[in-house]
Parts: C-alpha cells; sequence; structure tokens
C-alpha cells in the first residue's frame, strides 16, 4: 500500500476541522451550498447534465459483481431511465462484503477517515451529476436536488466521518501500565487497543431523500471498519449508484478491495431488505423509511444494532407572536417545500380556540386558518415559483392520501394542481390544509405524509402543549415548533419538547430557517429519545455502537 | 438548593484527573486497594465489623417506601444474616422512581456528576462494612471482598461516572450559529442543547459480584440523569442495600428526593426481574448473570436498551513459554481464586498433542496436566492459605456441578473438600480439572461455572487457534490468554482474539497479573463484539445509549 495516495495526509486539516464543529455545534460547513459558488467551477451544470445523460438507458458501470438487472426507475419528471444495476442475492453480497472488509478492519481509523473524506470530496465534485440523478428519482426541484442531494447530504456525511474517526481515537492505540512491588520492580505491561467494527453493515435508502438519509450511516460504518451494503429504494436507485460507483474508485485507489461497499438493488417487485436485514453476518443497519418496517426491522433483525429513522407527528403550538406576517410566510413554505414529501413537515398546527395574539391583533383558529390559506396562495401563486418550490409528487399513494385527508375535515385550502411549465408530465400539487377539532385524534395522530396538514383547535395553549406531549410522546416527532411571546409559554414547551424527546424551533419568522430544515454540525436531526428515531444526525451515541475497542496485554521490562 | 453541600465542587479535580484516564488507560487508581493503607484509618476493621454486625437480625433501614420482607440471606460462612428489606411491587417502584427523576433531569451533568463522586468516597469510607456484607453473601475471603468488593468496585464506578459526565460535555450547553445573507445583517440563532436521561434504569445485579458488577451501570445510568433501580441477586441483597442506603444520603444531601434510587428486592420465591425489566417506563437495563436470563432479556424487554453480561468459555492457548514455573503459578491461582466462581476465570486449556516448549523441555499434555495439578496442590496445601484464596462455594449448583464434570472425562486433579479452620461451615473446595480431547466439544462449549476447567489435547497450535475461534466466537468468552515465545503465534492469537471479539492476555506468569482480574482505568472488561457480553466496562458506547442531547433554538439578534 506504499505506493497508494495518502488520502488521509490530504484531507487531515478537514477532518481535524470538522472535529471541531462538532464540539461547538456552531455555524460550520465544508462544503458549498450554492450551485454558483466558485468552487464547481463555470460549467459544473453543463459537465453534470452530460454526465447524467450520459448514464441514462444503459446498465450502470459499478465494476462490482452481480447480473445486470433492469431497474424500471422513471422520472417523476417524466423521463424513463432505463438503466440496469448489478444484481447480488443477500447472502452472495454478504459474503463478498465480508471478505473485502477483513483488510479495511485492520486499517487504522487515520486511514479509514482519510478514504472516506476523499470520497466526499469526490461525491462534492459529482454535486451536479448527483442533483440531476436526485431530481429524476425523488421529484425534487433541481435547486434543492442539489443542497440536500449534494452539499448538504456531504456535511451530514463528514459530520458522521468526523464522529467516527474521533470516537475510535479516545482511546489510545497503546499504554504502558505499571505497578510498583512491595519488592523488586514495578510490574510493567503494556496493552494494545486496537478498535474493530462490528461487522457488515446494511444501509436501507429511502425514496426522497436517498442520498442526504442514507450518507450518515454509510460513512459512520466505513469510518469504524465495516463494509456496507447500500441498499436503495427500488425507484431512486441512481444517487446511490453514483455514490457507491465513487466510494469503489477511492478504495481501489487506497489498495483495499472495492468491495468494502456494495450496491444491492432488489430485483423489481421483490423486495430484499428483510432478508439483507435478517443475514447473521449484518451486524449494523440504518434506516429510514414507514413506521412499520421500522418496527419489523428492530423485532427481527435482532443480531444487528439499528439506527432507524421512522415517521411521526410534527407538531406547531401557535400561542402567540409579534411578527404574523413573518410566521405565515415561514410556515407556508414549510408546508410547500418539496410538497411536504419531508418527514420534517409540520402536520399538526395547534391553536387555542380563543385565538392567538399577534403584531395584528388576536387571530381566531378560522381566521388563522384563512390567513395560512392566503399566505400559500402567495407563495404559489407563479407556477415557475410554485414548480421550484413544490417538485414533484413521488408516488399515486401521495395523491390518494391527500383525497382522503381533504374528507377527514373542514378544507381550509385545497390542494389544487399545478403546472410546470417544463416538465408538464410531472404531477404538482399544493398544500392541503384542513381543520380539525381536537378530538378529532384519531385523525391527526396518523401521519400524513405528503402536502397534508392540520389546523387543530384546543381549548387554550395549555391544552395545546398537552396535546403535544401526549401526541408526540406516544407518537413521536421529527420536528416540534413553538410560537409564542410568553416566556412562561416558551419554557413550558421548551419542558415538554424535553420530556417527549423532540428538537424544538421557537418563533421561526425569517425567510433563511425553516423548522424541516436542520444544519450538518450544528442542528441535530432526530432523536432516539422519541418513537420516531432511534438514532440522531449526528452524535457520539450514533458511532459508538458501530465498533469496539478490544485489548491484549502482555509484560514488558519496566521503562 | 443554594444550601446544599457543592459536591461537584470538592469532586471536581478527582473528576478531571478520572476523565483524564479514560482517555490515557494507563495506570491509576482512585480508592487504595490494601485494607491496611493509611486512608481507611487504624480502626476500618473493627468499625467495619460493628457496622456490619449492627445491620445483621434487623430490618435494613433504607428511609425509602416499601413493606419490610424478610430475605432469608444466609452467609457461605454460616451465619444467618436475617435482615429485612422493603419491597415494592414492579408498578410501584417504577411509579416512585420516574417521579424522583423528574428534578435529577434538569439537574446539570455537573451536579450530578459530583453527587455520584460524593456517594463512591461514602462508599470508599464504608468499604470495611462493605467488604463484610460482600464475604458474607458471596464467600470471597475477606481479603477479595474488601478488594474487589470495595476499592475496585468504586474504581469501576468512578470510571463510568467519568464516561458518563465527560460525554454528556462532549456538545455545549449552548452555541451561536449565525448565516450570512446576501442582503441586510446575518441570520444569528441561539441553539441550546441538552442531554436528557432515557429513563427509569434497571440495574439487576448477580449474586459473585455484587458490587463489582453493578457500580458501572449504576454509576453509568445516574450520572447520565436517569433514576435506578438496584435490583439485588436474593442471595446478596445486603452489599446493595449499604450502596443503596449511602446513595440515598448523599442525595438527599443534595437537595434531591432519594427516591431517585431504589432497591428493589424480590419477595423470597418470587422473582421479580422479568416483571421490572418489561416495564414500559424502563429504559435502561444493566445485567450480570447466566446467559439464558440475558437472552430473555435481550427478546423480551424491547423497550429498554440492555447492556449484559452473560456466560462464555474462557480459553487459555498453551504454545510454549520461557517461564514454565511461572506460567504453571500464575494459572493455578487463576484456576483457585474465589473457587473459579467468576466469569473471567480460565475453562478450556488448549494445549498440542505434541505438547509446549518450554525452558524446562517439552511439556506434553499429560505433562503439562500433572504439572498444573502439583501446582495446585502446591498452591492449596496449607487450609488457611486455601481458605484465603478460594473463599466458599455459594450455592450446591456448583458442587453439583462438579460432581458432573469429573464424569466427563479423565480426572487430572479432583476436586476436594478443604476444611476452612476459621469457618468450619464453609463449603471449600479445590479445583477440578478433567482431560478431554478436542473432540470433546459438547462438552467443553458449555459454560461450566465453578472451579471446572478442561485441559484439551489438540493436534497443533494451530488447531489450538482454531478452537479458539470456533468456540469462542459462537459461545463467546470474558477472557482469553495465550502462552507462547514465537512472535507469529502471538500475532496470529491477537488477530483471532480480534475476530472473535475477546480481550486477550498474553504469557502472565508473574505473581501479580491474573487473566482473570481487570484493572479500572486500564483494562476493558467484556466486550459487545463477543457473545458473552453487549457491553465493554467502561467505554463511551457504554454511556451514550443512556442519554440523548436534545435541541432548541431560537432567533436572536446578531452578535
Amino acid at each position: 500500500m506504499s505506493e497508494s495516495p495518502d488520502f488521509f495526509t490530504r484531507h487531515r486539516e478537514l477532518l481535524e476541522r470538522a472535529v471541531r464543529a462538532t464540539t461547538e455545534r456552531a455555524s460550520w460547513s465544508a462544503y458549498p451550498e450554492m450551485p454558483n459558488d466558485p468552487a464547481y467551477g463555470e460549467d459544473g451544470m453543463a459537465t453534470g447534465s452530460e454526465a447524467f445523460q450520459a448514464l441514462v438507458g444503459k446498465p450502470f458501470d459499478l465494476g462490482q459483481p452481480g447480473e445486470p438487472v433492469a431497474a424500471g426507475e422513471v422520472s417523476p419528471y417524466g423521463l424513463e431511465l432505463g438503466i440496469s444495476y448489478p444484481y447480488l442475492a443477500p447472502d452472495e453480497a454478504v459474503a463478498i462484503a465480508k471478505t473485502a472488509g477483513r483488510a479495511w478492519r485492520r486499517a487504522s481509523a487515520d486511514t479509514r477517515a482519510g478514504v472516506a473524506a476523499e470520497i466526499l470530496a469526490r461525491l462534492n465534485a459529482a454535486s451536479f451529476e448527483i442533483a440531476q440523478a436526485v431530481q429524476h428519482t425523488t421529484g425534487q426541484a433541481f435547486a434543492m436536488a442539489f443542497q440536500a442531494g449534494g452539499p448538504h447530504a456531504q456535511d451530514r456525511g463528514l459530520e458522521a466521518v468526523a464522529y467516527a474517526w474521533a470516537e475510535q481515537k479516545h482511546h489510545p492505540a497503546s499504554a504502558i501500565w505499571s505497578k510498583p512491588q512491595r519488592k523488586g520492580d514495578p510490574i510493567t505491561m503494556e496493552k494494545t487497543f486496537t478498535p474493530v467494527g462490528r461487522g457488515v453493515a446494511l444501509v436501507i435508502a429511502c425514496v426522497t431523500f436517498p442520498t442526504w438519509n442514507s450518507y450518515p450511516g454509510l460513512f459512520a460504518s466505513l469510518v469504524t471498519g465495516n463494509p456496507v451494503l447500500v441498499k436503495p429504494h427500488p425507484k431512486a436507485i441512481l444517487p446511490l449508484a453514483v455514490t457507491v460507483r465513487i466510494a469503489r474508485e477511492v478504495l481501489a485507489e487506497a489498495g483495499f478491495d472495492p468491495n468494502v461497499v456494495l450496491l444491492v438493488p432488489e430485483k423489481p417487485g421483490s423486495p430484499n431488505a428483510g432478508d439483507l436485514a435478517r443475514h447473521p453476518d449484518v451486524r449494523i443497519i440504518d434506516y429510514t423509511g414507514s413506521t412499520s418496517f421500522g418496527d419489523w426491522l428492530e423485532a427481527n433483525a435482532r443480531q444487528a444494532v439499528v439506527y432507524a429513522e421512522k415517521a411521526g407527528l410534527n407538531t406547531v403550538v401557535l400561542d402567540s407572536t409579534d411578527n404574523y406576517k413573518g410566521l405565515l410566510s415561514n410556515l407556508a413554505f414549510s408546508l410547500s417545500l418539496y410538497s411536504g414529501q419531508m418527514c420534517t413537515t409540520p402536520q399538526n398546527l395547534l391553536i387555542a380556540r380563543t385565538g392567538m395574539t399577534t403584531d395584528q391583533g388576536v387571530k381566531t383558529p378560522e381566521q388563522f386558518a384563512q390567513d395560512l390559506s392566503a399566505a400559500l396562495d402567495g407563495l404559489l401563486g407563479d407556477p415557475k415559483r410554485a414548480a421550484g418550490i413544490l417538485g414533484a409528487i413521488t408516488s399515486t399513494a401521495v395523491t390518494d392520501r391527500l383525497e382522503q385527508a381533504a374528507a377527514t375535515g373542514s378544507v381550509v385550502h385545497p390542494s389544487s394542481a399545478v403546472e410546470n411549465p417544463q416538465h408538464p408530465e410531472a404531477v404538482v400539487r399544493t398544500p392541503l390544509v384542513v381543520a380539525l377539532a381536537a378530538s378529532g385524534e384519531e385523525v391527526y395522530t396518523r401521519e400524513w405524509f405528503g402536502p397534508i396538514s392540520f389546523v387543530i383547535e384546543t381549548e387554550s395553549t395549555k391544552e395545546s402543549l398537552e396535546v403535544l406531549r401526549r401526541t408526540v410522546g406516544e407518537h413521536g416527532a421529527l420536528t416540534a415548533m413553538v410560537h409564542s411571546t410568553d416566556p412562561d409559554v416558551l419554557e413550558a414547551a421548551r419542558d415538554a419538547a424535553l420530556d417527549v424527546g423532540v428538537h424544538l424551533s421557537e418563533n421561526l419568522t425569517s425567510p433563511a430557517v425553516f423548522v424541516n430544515q436542520t444544519t450538518a454540525f450544528s442542528d441535530f436531526h432526530g432523536s432516539p429519545a422519541s418513537p420516531a428515531a432511534t438514532a440522531a444526525l449526528s452524535d457520539p451515541a450514533y458511532v459508538t455502537g458501530r465498533f469496539t475497542t478490544l485489548q491484549s496485554r502482555r509484560h514488558v521490562a519496566a521503562v
């Protein structure tokens, strides 16, 4: 390996800076988020489009074992991707990864972190290609596909690398232990401490954020010494195929078996996640998706540690505000972004029957609902702008759910179709907002994934907080927000959020920070304290279960 | 709370020193291990004996809720303890702990670490009392009961405190996040980060090391903000009753509800561990004991994170040595200490048919077995000395097992009864050593808890290492040792140990370090990489799952 490039030295400074950022949780990012950043060059868009177009309609060349199988991915914007990917039976895939993992385990944490940082650097350079792949699988508008699928996902990946690298270096590689004896020299021992990965890791990705939600697990497992199987959602394989291709290139250049990272798509119509997850040699699973399959994994993949992000009831408590206009536009954007197809989109908006005090007078639930509706119409009035915010609907399950939800209460803002001028085949829908009474718990204690929210009338802010405690406590949530100018209400909301294990946003009224967005190296995403997840992105708990430190000891002459 | 003593300030230096020790894993201990250390005063033994005697034959005053129930503890040295302890039904106990835990959660990590350090300081001052309680429940000889039950257990407790305290401070209490905007001031937010405990913790202790094996879980859960239920083994309640009494005193002095720590013994004949463990509000379980109940906990207490130490096949590979005499006496002591009633006692001694090369010539398996037998006889020839090393047998299960084991192969060293001159009622037995062929896997792949070991003849050291890989890989182990002067064999043994997830001791021949003993702040005990455990004492993974860091964020004026 002496002739392999020294990726650790190349990225050491970045890694150290990233580790510092994990201890500060202030403002830091490694990868520019704007597509027009000079770092991406002037022809980034053109080169990325070419690279993407070159992939369409062909077998994807990963250089990995497996028989090519047509995947049938269709862009929500109309394009049939027509790509085939190598298929591996679960047993085969696990065996190949396990073999490749042996030398990877023996590499040092430094070496592994260096390889990971180089993969991320090349993913960053491929951000335009990945953005196209994300757009044409998830239905995100391009700007979002670039940011969330590119630099933001890469930042979350680097965050996981930083925690994983630092935690493996918590203990020294070796230590001298010495104990004075009553007679003669002290007894002296040399002790060696080796971080050892848990075993084959499996990442089960989702359709809406194939890279953002899978990079943390992929990189955390990789850096802690585990080979990784990347199982994409059958409708969003391409972004992860590009990712795996780049990871394999870097691994090979660094002198490792590239099979340390394998893509394991399913054959169309034949789900393989369950068989992969229950394989005795699969010891780590990262999963994003439905609560039902997440619960199944936890109950059945007992040989593995499971880091799951499932569904929840994202809740907003509306008590009072000194910036009603800002509140409305901030919330309207949060409900609209990517048609609410985010695990973080607010669903339950709780407001007291007596209304909320604002800088524009008291607003009753009815008035608030009307004003929110108007804010949505204002935001989404121009079709081109609307398409840029809403993206496209990923599946008929979402449109079916929209119809079903409209029948649950009194419709405040109907979901209407918007034509995307550039992509007429895209299904674009504005958010549905429905008014419910607090007693409609049977409706609003289910997650309605998609552009669906409820304005729920309670007796008082106190009851709103009780509803938050009860429903989020039982069903979990990825996000919670409170709007209040009353310090006591804010304090009570913080207390409730700590009790039910959800991160809290307070009084978001700017056009720059939204409850459904978190920023790597500062905001945590998800929490094992909530039924909605078993992990947070990212913290030490997210990485320490992926490896263990083993010791050997021997006598040495006194030093 | 302003008038409560500031335990954090009192112990801050110790805590910082302990944290440094966890990052060095060299030689450090907080509590003197010798009973004659001046720190314990001149009348430690007398005061401790008085304190112990004052407890015998009475209801134990814990000042906690519960109806007194006679426990029926009988010392393996003959004394009937005749003590009753407060009994709480599982639902009651969990509810009381949960209520008490609210204010404890709100305390800072510093405050909690200070309280824990004060509890440990008072436990240390009570080491003689605890030593008597340990001796008269576990059957350990006094010297061992003092060290392992007192200062060594306290060191393991402080080690867990140090990891728990430091990990909660990985992230800052708050941070300022700022993002430049194209126009105007940057967007600035204040973010608050709060470590929050997972919920009610349960510690299920064992009969042989009631304090040593339960302090790490007790203190790790406590310092990370969780109330703790301490469930003692029905035959070894007293050492933990003294522990809980001291913890409650300190909690009350610090201004907390003492019910943050509760003793939850079972009613004689009515096990309560299963009901406690499955209670939905019990979110953390620490357990030491049989593999079968450990597996049951993992399968059934699904709402909790389980840190379990179960049974394994502790293995020694005998290849070669340059100190045969040292090897024999070291091993004889390891087999004899506390009659092998340790989860770390070597069971399977693997030696090639062709023998091991030593400084005294080649020793065949037969010769080695004879020499080990002679070493045991030499070590245990004097009844008083023997009693001091062997302690007493805790239960008839062990003596029954001795009989059963003697029938499995050719007896090399029979287990014989020894009279304890001071305590004629104590059941004292020397180690049984049985010779087996490598094919006798059905016998030696079970754990034979107690003074039972097998000399197993293999084809070669290579086969010995394969047997280690196969049996320890499948059934786990807490300890492994290799004796070899050949660097290649040592390297192969290290590799095998890393593969099967066991800590390795090499060539222990001194009269001061034994494979069955680990020292806090330097040696790890157990590993989640082995089926024998799901945790190591102690490392960051041992504490990070006990809490999570929750965030709230709000806009502030630019700073």
